[in-house]
């Protein structure tokens, strides 16, 4: 029994560790059975299938019926886009809906009836889910034909309960809402003072000729409202102004103040809120990230405590090295932490080690990766040696760098010359002759360098595969160009012979060309700094983008639903309020359609409010269409935009000031996460708080 | 000579206290008829007729020849501006101008030969008004018909060079150069690839349909640029990439990652480094400001020392008390600084003062100002101490809000019920009589306050004064219409009898009516701290504001002199570029004419760049107008809201901590400068430091 119970203990370390590797909590069940259903759930072909299953529910939206996922988005020329049978999506769409179910009764199963109670995300979950279901059956049950699918809103949530950052993050701005609120209640204040104000400002004239303001921007009170709103986004800066700056100037002190107060003052306003609030709240969600870990190693040096120890002995418990052996063997993790843990473990003395010990020796996993390159290969000629000293110092980058400027404005130069020529004047002759040996010499270039620094030590830095793969792909361009068409010659434009003409390949070569050129950028100090910003930026955002993508995703299902009948092709215009001449009005909305769901990411609401509701300004669907791009205009242009500066000036606050402090190390590459940025300011949680958190486990229960 | 010294010691620490006292540097000639200019400079009638000075010299740009200030911006419509004959603006002109140089001779010799070299702004002042003095000449001798009046763009820097604040601001904001450098040059290397990129994507094709994307905004370098750069203020937003899209979907990746990349990262980057670079600046220069003021007050101890001490007693350097009340009678400072000093002063025992204890007296200096309201009245009679209690309790002032609520209500109704009224229609009986009753109890409330709490309490707080005098302005304008129109009833729509018609004094009663609502804002927690950083942000604005000013007078100038031609009334059109049909064109940016000085102050640019140089896109002066308006959006748009936000940012965030911090103390009202925001966070010079620095003074010399 009590080999088992050894056994037992180590596959619960191998839990705990792994759990505090991925920052998971430790609340789950902890017998051997579910500990094996624990790993196999969390095992990475598992991790692997839901998250194929959340990405294919998600992508059903693009064949479903009501989608505009065609090449043209004009709805004059556009084929209608392809309409699957019925019951194809829908049988897709019940498969995943199944491993939804089956992962949250898993995942219920595993933190046991007492934390599922406490789970609001786990009960919001099985709801979606028994709602999903049944909207599936009534669908089912009208043979596709019915039009409100709620379960189609319901989709994203999928996405947002699976990843516990952007579950955090959500928490962050939720607890940010009170203040935001107090925020757009002085903005609607402000508006509606100012709209009240613009009402008896520019009131109605005898003199038909005197009141263009009032036609055109002021008629009535949601009219109003929607023109102060848009200027609010300055969509319509000038244009709501001009009329009443031409009657008389001082019309233009109402347009400043409001413009100054709204826009300048009030919308910046909530940036600074939500930059502070934010602030704190992301450090706290860091901060828990590390308690977990913390309370996850300690859970594993528990169990690996021999309870037969004596009581007086209890003051200084201690593991043995041989048990943690075995448990690094069985833990998945990334192998050089791993290596790390065991040689420091090798290395030290002693044959047990107290909490403390264990402790510092998974501090390993806190560490940023340092990046070694490769030495570079030792030439035994004296010949060699020099090219090596040659070729890999750094003037040879720059010169690379400089021909590929030269590359860049003799493209440039060819492009103003030719900018006004007809297609069939066009001669690709010397642009074709330059690129070729720009193009030979960038090959040289790649080949010396790894003639230099060594093939393994030239691939480890990532300007050197950004550049070879570049220079790869454009000698593969080249050749096959040549392969096709000939050498260049005077008078070099054949016409298309084969996937694509000389032309379109000759602008693929050149955008290539251009692209290489963002070389340069690691060579710029300030440049780099700005760049690494952005670049950390980007692996930081990853919770705020999956956010972005629920609202866009529950924006656009919900676009569609309401939207569907409003825009129609012209050849066959149906209004929906009859006897409306709304022909041309048509026409110009389907262009700019909103219910498009690429459309969506550019920053079309302001546009959009504008165009729509001026157009249909008194039909039934721009009342609905109002609030939908107000609220898309809140969430997406104000809220969001705003969420992404705080996360930007946070950032780049941070990482100022360390690269201010730790110039010298410029060379060491750094990992970078969110966890790493707040490193400094993170406190340790101490022994108490760990054994309080761990006397609290629901399944697990310490004798000590 | 002892007396004669000590009177000279005397006013020597007079001058260097309210040196102090203004942040002044020490550093000027010390002798006693220095110190008597010095006094006499920094008067506040010099002072102020300098103000006023400056404040002429900038508002002759609105009567000067070519100034457009008329009522009606529409060059159609507008009557030409009133033509001061040559030689009136121009003596007045000179005449702030001898001003200026009797302000820089005295300044130069004040503070002497040497520190004269040190200082920059002087020399450039002194070359400022050389160079205007000679244009000047020039202007005259050519009896005001040259066009080039170089002075005019010289003026602001009078206006600059006047202010210690602005002249520290933008040192500051000069520091933060480099770094906004770099983004500024990310985002030319951005610009310029994307371009590329754009013009090698949307090239000429052979099928005239299928290139309207190369037609509208990618035919050449220039306009590319310009479509990218205008892209980049999203003023032409979905319009540039409808013709691509509508070809083929994919197009709309090259415009969202433009988008997302230049707007998104790009631009809020700058704002980040900008916070970030600018923080650490306004602290710096708060801390050079205490610096000045300890100096201030070290330099009056020293030179109120008296100078026979013994060397053996020398460690411990005394003042006496009798000397620091005469300097305190001849200081001109806050009366209730000064009785606080004074006050302190006469209940310490001792009879002589340390430099600890001196500096310490003058600590009242930094400090807050804390504002008591003055008692309420007490009344005898139970009956008015009851009423007194009923009418200064807070639920009396939540009915006057609500009342005010209604009124506001009544008013939007009557608003809605008339909107589409034709003015002949309009019957003002019914806004008429509820406006009476509503200010029959706006009136009562006002009254009975004063009775409960008594006038001068009344009157001290801010709310009540913004109250009272809404309530008796209202007051004033209904008797008034009472005695021209007589009292409502039903169909009282008389004709224009007085000043203004009827429905204008209803009007204007209703928007001071909206106006007066602003009252409740104290009322409500979030929104009034959100209020008072707005105000304190205003404070804290000025130098920015002054800096704005400069760099808007500067350009409206540069504007009036490049575009002088370019825009002409109607009736006489002359075009820049013979024989091109700009007939439309011109009316249209007539319309919209940015040269004129008021216009400026709205965001005018975006639209500007994109109407002006598409219309007039072949022409010479288009080439230039898009050179003045990228900078001008570069300076106004980019540069100075970022620094808005980074110093709205920095207020706020520390108005928070501190409201978070001090919420019981919510009944006292501080004073908010810049100096006070910082004070937590400041150091105290050391005694070494004000030592080393008053030894390097160049006229006193001590002998210690």
């Amino acid at each position: 029994a009590t080999g088992a119970d050894n056994d037992l203990h180590i596959n619960q370390a191998v839990v705990f560790i792994e759990d505090a590797i991925q920052y998971r909590s430790i609340n789950h069940r902890v017998d051997s059975k579910s500990l094996w259903l624990y790993r196999w759930y969390y095992s990475r072909i598992c991790q692997w299938i839901l998250g194929l299953t959340i990405t294919v529910i998600l992508a059903l939206a693009f064949v479903e019926t009501p989608s505009s996922l065609t090449v043209t988005s004009d709805v004059r020329y556009r084929h209608p886009p392809w309409d699957p049978p019925c019951g194809l999506t829908e049988s897709i769409e019940l498969l995943c809906l199944l491993v939804f179910v089956f992962d949250v009764s898993v995942k219920s199963y595993l933190i046991g009836w007492e934390e599922f109670c406490k789970t609001k995300w786990l009960m919001a979950y099985i709801l979606t889910l028994v709602v999903s279901l049944t909207d599936w059956i009534v669908s089912l049950s009208f043979l596709c034909t019915e039009t409100v699918r709620i379960r189609r809103i319901l989709r994203p949530f999928f996405l947002l309960q699976n990843s516990s950052m952007m579950k955090k993050t959500l928490k962050s701005i939720n607890s940010t809402l009170p203040e935001m609120a107090s925020v757009v209640l002085l903005l609607a204040v402000h508006l509606s003072l100012f709209t009240m104000f613009a009402m008896l400002l520019f009131a109605r004239t005898k003199d038909g000729q005197q009141d263009k303001e009032w036609v055109g921007y002021f008629r009535n009170l949601p009219d109003s409202l929607t023109s102060l709103l848009v200027l609010l986004t300055t969509a319509n800066n000038p244009d709501v102004m001009i009329p009443a700056y031409s009657k008389n100037r001082a019309y233009s002190i109402f347009f400043i103040l409001f413009t100054v107060l709204g826009n300048l003052f009030l919308m910046n306003l909530l940036t600074a809120i939500i930059y502070n609030q934010f602030r704190g709240y992301l450090l706290k969600s860091v901060q828990s990230s590390l308690f977990r870990r913390r309370v996850g190693i300690r859970a594993a040096f528990e169990v690996l405590c021999p309870l037969e120890e004596t009581p007086a002995n209890a003051q200084e418990l201690c593991v043995s090295v041989g048990d943690l052996f075995q448990v690094l063997q069985k833990v998945e993790m990334d192998p050089r932490c791993k290596q790390a843990i065991i040689r420091s473990l090798k290395t030290s003395s002693c044959d047990r080690l107290s909490a403390a010990q264990f402790q510092k020796l998974f501090e390993e996993l806190d560490k940023d990766a340092i990046k070694q390159h490769p030495p570079s290969p030792e030439y035994q000629s004296h010949f060699m040696q020099k090219l090596q000293f040659v070729f890999s110092h750094s003037y040879f980058g720059c010169l690379g760098n400089v021909v590929a400027l030269a590359n860049i404005i003799s493209i440039c130069v060819v492009l103003v010359m030719d900018a006004d020529k007809q297609p069939s004047e066009r001669d690709d002759f010397f642009l074709g002759a330059i690129n070729c040996f720009f193009i030979l010499y960038y090959l040289l270039e790649t080949l010396l360098k790894i003639l230099a620094m060594g093939f393994k030590r030239y691939w480890s830095y990532p300007s050197n595969r950004f550049d070879g793969l570049l220079t790869g792909i454009l000698l593969i361009l080249e050749i096959s160009t040549f392969a096709v068409y000939g050498f260049p010659h005077p008078g070099w434009r054949p016409e298309l012979m084969g996937l694509l003409s000389l032309w379109d390949m000759v602008r693929l070569v050149n955008m290539l060309i251009v692209f290489r050129f963002l070389r340069i950028i690691p060579n710029m100090k300030l440049m780099a700094l700005v760049v690494t910003t952005l670049l950390d930026l980007v692996k930081n955002l990853r919770a705020f983008a999956g956010i972005l993508v629920v609202v866009f995703y529950a924006f656009a299902i919900t676009g569609i639903m309401l939207f569907k009948g409003a825009v129609v092709p012209m050849g066959n215009i149906r209004i929906f309020v009859p006897g409306h001449p709304l022909h041309q009005e048509a026409v110009l909305i389907s262009k700019k359609k909103k219910c498009d769901f690429l459309a969506f990411l550019n920053h079309f609401q302001t546009i959009f409010i504008y165009h729509l509701c001026y157009l249909l300004s008194f039909n039934l669907i721009c009342r609905w269409a109002k609030i939908y791009f107000i609220a898309w205009w809140l969430i997406s242009s104000v809220i969001w935009v705003n969420l992404f500066v705080a996360l930007l000036l946070e950032n780049f606050i941070h990482k100022w000031d360390r690269h201010c402090h730790r110039e010298s190390l410029s060379d060491i590459e750094y990992q970078r996460t969110v966890e790493l940025m707040f490193r400094d300011v993170l406190e340790e949680p101490t022994e108490e708080e760990l054994m309080e958190r761990l006397h609290q486990h629901p399944h697990l229960h310490l004798c000590r």
